[in-house]
């Protein structure tokens, strides 16, 4: 009887990919779930790793501990090459896994539009390895810049340049503002802080276009007033590790580029051989199916999704709500019944700019400020997974809140024994 | 007046040189503090991070933050490349830094006798990459071990070698055990625990030779009980990646080799023209003066300090009270006083072996069990630095033992935006 059960094979630990393995749990099926990682990523504060806000363990969790109570289930890490959607089977660097249902959740990358000056100097803020860079990149500039004698180099070592005016690089930028104002003035007193130059660089017209004018207006006004220097309708063009040039052709020195200005699917999904849309993503039915393959279904990132004559954004709730979607439509398909399609219910957006200081928009409902701020630091800690990092992430805010400090502003290089499997 | 102060660079922000520059701080001198990294490390902690007990982020601590308060002091985080005590100068890949006095505190690395094999092959745990390294290795082998239909390639997956029997090796077997048999079991339900295989090769007679032989015991049947197979007169003499090679000819299939069998100075010493002792230790008087050259001291794992016809060991209190003595008789040189000696205080020794079971040594007392374990507790959270550290240190620790739980079970790929000046 074991064997007769249809086999359900999803890619990727995400939000997606673990709620569709949660919502199968007590479904006919035995699942696979394939990560190259053996940790679900709860990306939303990869920029407070990179902040030295948190460490990079608080934010990532043990998939294995997570569903480790899931009978119907198999974990396994390795690495996914391709989808042969003809044979019905996936290709991984450890042998072939054959499936009756795949579900593809493996999330979005780092979009440089093809910049390759951008892809090569930036740093994206899309995995711990971006985030731990990133820490180490901002505290070796400042720890340089206290030595240099020669102004200009020392200005262009304190020059940080984020660009991307959505939730990633407004955060980014509110944190990196309090990490040098608050915090590291206090360790480098020979540190001119005057000398230290944020900019938040947004090549459209203005900050969080998925908030109320209004907000994006309070967003702006408070990262004036926390030193970022915010400009709008700046398109960067290139970045060689020295300088940014922007479209306008002016020159900005800088050793840091912070590239949060666009995502596209994970590079598997071009190797499935399946139709993409827009950033690449799989293009699916209102039922998560690829159309040609009903026993294919994409999720989150990695799908485009038409809601209302547009693609879903890349965001975590249409990630949770399509893997939804999709688990259910599995179990229909299995017991003959009509599948259902996604009813994208919009949750809101939020974003923190800092201490005391968030906006937020629910439905009709906007507000901003302190309010604003215990909101979002209510709704991130319930979401991140387990209870453990849960205590571990509010410990180490409360007591950033109360001390001004920050936990983890240590500068690690590479681990040089990699692991096999990474080489 | 600030031009005529005595100037005195500390190469080492380990123990050592952290205490001799807190005892200069209200000297008429200028000090410089250089090292490679920007954090002290709290080396007695490594296993833990190996094991999944702690996070990198919690026992290293940002030498800024630890000196902030301390006018005289200038710190540097730069790559020291040779030493010329003839021109008294300091060599680093960012110039020149001349002194008036030079205090050696530059700790040590660990040493494999020039078995370069183990070398290439093996885990050492002197540092952070050396411990995060070994977590990813212990995950992923377990991992892979599951997946593994081989059972000799599953043995060797799961076998797992630490060679050493002093305190690290000890800790390190010990953690590792409960690792596996209290915490992965529950993560790894396809894990038959009966084919995991712990071995501690010592190759003398004994396991912690600095502890009394009732505490030798209490130690190999602690281990013993944790499953830990422990084997004295067990030299290593090669380590392919695939399979251990001891003395007597004996092969042990495993992927996984711990090296805590052996210390040395770290390689700057070697670069310092200076005459050289055992484990290349920099040979220094009682007073921690190089012989020919007064202005320069050595103190921890890079001196070689005769007391009481032997060299003292490279331990943590060592450290200590040779700086102390260091930074005293610098005093004394500038003052024209008359120069102290060393008068080495045993502080004893200890060991934990994993929950409520440690032994310690005190003097003449001894003691071991849940007692020993919980002065080691204790000792080890006081001395950690930095008060937030200790108090998160403490609270993962609570939760592990109440819940036997590790947090930190995530395997971390290298990271791949290096730093430059690592490069």
């Amino acid at each position: 009887m074991e064997q007769k059960r249809p086999h359900v094979v999803i890619l990727g630990a995400g939000f997606g990919g673990l709620r569709a393995a949660i919502a199968l749990a007590n479904a006919p099926v035995d699942v696979t779930l394939v990560d190259k990682r053996n940790y679900h990523l709860f990306q939303p504060l990869l920029y407070q790793v990179a902040t030295a806000g948190v460490q990079a363990g608080d934010i990532a969790y043990p998939v294995r501990s997570i569903l480790r109570n899931q009978k119907n289930l198999d974990f396994r890490v390795t690495r996914v090459t391709s989808v042969d959607v003809a044979a019905k089977q996936v290709q991984t660097v450890d042998g072939v896994i054959p499936y009756d249902y795949l579900i593809v959740a493996v999330g979005g990358s780092t979009n440089f539009f093809g910049m390759q000056s951008v892809a090569k100097n930036g740093y994206g803020l899309k995995n711990i390895e971006d985030a731990v860079g990133l820490r180490n990149q901002f505290l070796t500039m400042v720890e340089r810049a206290v030595q240099e004698p020669d102004p200009d180099k020392r200005r262009a070592m304190l020059t940080f340049v984020i660009v991307g005016g959505g939730p990633t690089g407004v955060e980014s930028a509110g944190a990196l503002s309090e990490l040098v104002h608050l915090i590291l003035k206090k360790d480098y007193p020979k540190l001119n802080t005057k000398e230290v130059r944020i900019l938040l660089l947004e090549a459209g017209p203005r900050l969080l276009p998925v908030v109320p004018e209004s907000l994006q207006e309070v967003t702006a006004k408070t990262l004036w007033r926390k030193q970022v220097d915010v400009r709008v309708g700046a398109k960067v063009v290139d970045f060689d590790g020295e300088k940014v040039t922007l479209g306008s052709g002016e020159i900005i020195p800088t050793n840091t580029l912070v590239w949060a200005a666009g995502v596209q699917a994970a590079s598997l999904v071009t190797q499935t051989g399946l139709k993409l849309g827009s950033m690449r993503r799989i293009i699916v039915e209102s039922t998560m199916q690829a159309p040609d393959h009903p026993e294919v279904f994409a999720v989150g990132d990695a799908a485009h999704c038409e809601w209302q004559g547009r693609p879903l954004p890349m965001i975590a709730p249409v990630a949770n709500q399509g893997a939804e979607v999709a688990a259910a439509n599995i179990i229909n398909l299995i017991k003959g019944r009509e599948l259902q399609n996604i009813q994208y219910k919009d949750k809101g957006a939020m974003a923190t700019i800092g201490r005391n200081e968030a906006v937020a928009r629910m439905g009709t409902w906007e507000f901003s400020g302190f309010f604003a701020w215990v909101f979002w630091l209510m709704v991130h800690v319930i979401r991140l997974v387990g209870f453990r990092n849960r205590i571990m992430v509010l410990l180490n805010w409360a007591w950033e809140y109360f001390f001004y400090d920050r936990g983890v502003r240590v500068i690690m290089p590479n681990i040089e024994k990699q692991l096999k499997q990474e080489q």
